[in-house]
């Protein structure tokens, strides 16, 4: 997990790079990198703002709903705290009056203007008028893209232990049984490995498989059917996002094909993760091999990295031309369309010095798994 | 659930009422609302929006992420629909073209400015020269606020079967169990209630039931102490959220005492839900009652109302003044801090001509319950 020193470490540098004067943070995964903590209700109860206000000099201050008050004192690292009455208090005023008390009121403040609603931006700029808002979303992302190894090694525990459960809810997938069934086997094989809140069960066969998002319903397994999942959970405030595609018995000779196809590109897109190449040249990498077998690929995407967030930057997409340095960490998903089904798999890769290292596979996928 | 005539009818009514030429959706909750689904990962990948767009003639447009596709098409009730490219189209400018194709390129346009990113509001402001864009977020509020008897019906449902799990895991809690191993079994009794995705579970003993937000862990029940649960679901796309406390035994007499204080006032406030009364004299009984019972009450609401999203407006907060109305559902949850923690009780109410109705109460929560 990130430390104190390193997050907010990071976030001073970042500060004198960017001549910024106060750097807030105010989406889940910002807050909770820089404070060490972050609120369920951040997410469910979006209004109910929690905020970080990062100045040159001085402790960071941590803006929380006064609810959340024993949670923050218990798991926050930061000690300059002011909690704000809901409905009383407007958070992003109780901020500006921070900033404020910061000595930056008039200064460059950097802002998350992908998170910040577009009411509560215009409430912060009316309440600072001597100060100039910067977008600092990109900031945040760089900050988060490179991991220190304390990280990386909860990543690649947390991706284990996802595939791990996946390959023994597989085992355990006999025809006939519902997707809900082999979903909850999957939850029960995921939490006993130590696995906290679900982010995602995709889980779905026969024609839900057509479905990038089928949550686990109704639909029996087949015999010759296609099972295929994509499973999600937090670690230690981490995230794990595994896909996997296998076959319910007898296993036809054009799946088996179809699914060695996919993992030769898989593991060529992997060899070429390196780094000095560019995110977009890995994602052109990877579609200009499909075309050459035929295969068909529409994916906007074939990866992304991972760590507090889902989705980090950079992304494995055509427009995305950041290059790739060691301690970024991917999760490599080329997802294709066959004649019964998407066919996807997903695996955590490491950018290294000497090139790339696969994180958390916990049994060989080379080969079509054949389940029931 | 709410029909398509439902809420595309309420929706132009309040286009007329508000002399708006468009109304956009882009909030999960009002996507599902007026689309007839939204998807997971507008939660988890914030920057994939999805759009609904609704002129005063015409089908209403649908815009979502082309990944999406196979789930839009199966599950919305929008025939005009519009699938962008993550990263090649910017989902607002696709948003100003459906507009302009509705013919509203120079009206009134209500948007949802609490939900909107920054980034996205200026670029969609920029796109339509010639629109005025209009705060809409109180006008999606409003017309969720009024439930249709099918909504109650599902809310009803699910809070009984909410209700019915916690009781039943209550049921079998034991001294020595941890929290997690209680929650476990809570969460198998919902699903076997058909209960969908685990939106949260407070679940907490000892120390941690001082923290609001308290997810299940190692900590054991003890003999006499204190277990406190928060706990919701999605059902058919609405949400259940029900608050309980219990004890493990002996139950002591001032635990008894406080208990009983919670549900006389509790019930006083129930009463006092009517037609005509404003949701901030709600809050004021509820705060004035228990101090003149001498318990500490510091929450900044004692509830919400409740539907496709979690706290929907009316809030019972000191500064909401609206007025109850028959169809509005609320869950009251009043939540006092004693010596032993937080004492939480949590029920639906379904305000009707003649007064209200609780709604999902299905066992006797008047007398503490006992355990272990």
């Amino acid at each position: 997990m990130i430390t104190r020193e390193d997050a907010i470490g990071k976030a001073g540098r970042a500060l004198l790079a960017h001549r910024l004067d106060a750097l807030v943070a105010s989406s889940p995964p910002n807050v909770r990198y820089t404070a060490g903590t972050s609120f369920h209700t951040q997410v469910s109860i979006p209004e109910r703002l929690a905020l970080v206000s990062i100045a040159r000099d001085g402790e960071p201050c941590f803006i929380y709903c006064a609810i959340e008050e024993g949670h923050a004192k218990e798991e926050s690292w930061l000690r300059n705290m002011r909690a704000y009455t809901e409905f009383a208090d407007t958070p992003v005023l109780v901020l500006a009056d921070a900033l404020r008390q910061q000595g930056v009121a008039s200064g460059r403040v950097g802002v998350e203007e992908r998170h910040l609603s577009h009411r509560d931006y215009s409430a912060l700029r009316a309440a600072l008028p001597g100060a100039e808002l910067v977008a600092a979303d990109a900031i945040f992302d760089r900050m988060r893209a490179i991991k220190t190894p304390a990280e990386i090694n909860v990543l690649g525990s947390a991706a284990f232990a996802t595939d791990a459960a996946i390959r023994a809810a597989f085992a355990q997938a006999r025809i006939g049984m519902t997707e809900r069934e082999i979903g909850d086997v999957m939850l029960k094989e995921a939490r006993a490995r130590g696995g906290g809140a679900l982010l995602f069960q995709v889980l779905c066969t026969g024609q839900n498989g057509f479905k990038i998002h089928a949550e686990p319903g109704d639909t029996r397994l087949d015999a010759g059917g296609v099972l295929r999942t994509d499973f999600g959970l937090v670690w230690s405030g981490y995230r794990s996002d595994i896909a996997r595609t296998a076959f319910a018995r007898p296993l036809k000779a054009r799946q088996a094909d179809t699914y060695r196809r996919l993992e030769e590109v898989h593991q060529m897109v992997i060899a070429a993760m390196k780094p000095g190449v560019r995110a977009s040249a890995i994602f052109h990498i990877c579609t200009q091999a499909f075309a050459q077998r035929d295969v068909e690929f529409t994916a906007p995407h074939i990866g992304h990295s991972i760590g507090i967030g889902g989705h980090e930057k950079p992304m494995l997409q055509p427009f995305d031309d950041s290059v790739l340095e060691p301690g970024m960490v991917f999760m490599l998903e080329p997802l294709i369309r066959v004649e019964d089904g998407l066919y996807h798999t997903e695996d955590m890769i490491e950018i290294t010095e000497a090139g790339q290292r696969v994180l958390g596979r916990s049994a060989d996928w080379s080969e079509p798994m054949v389940v029931g």
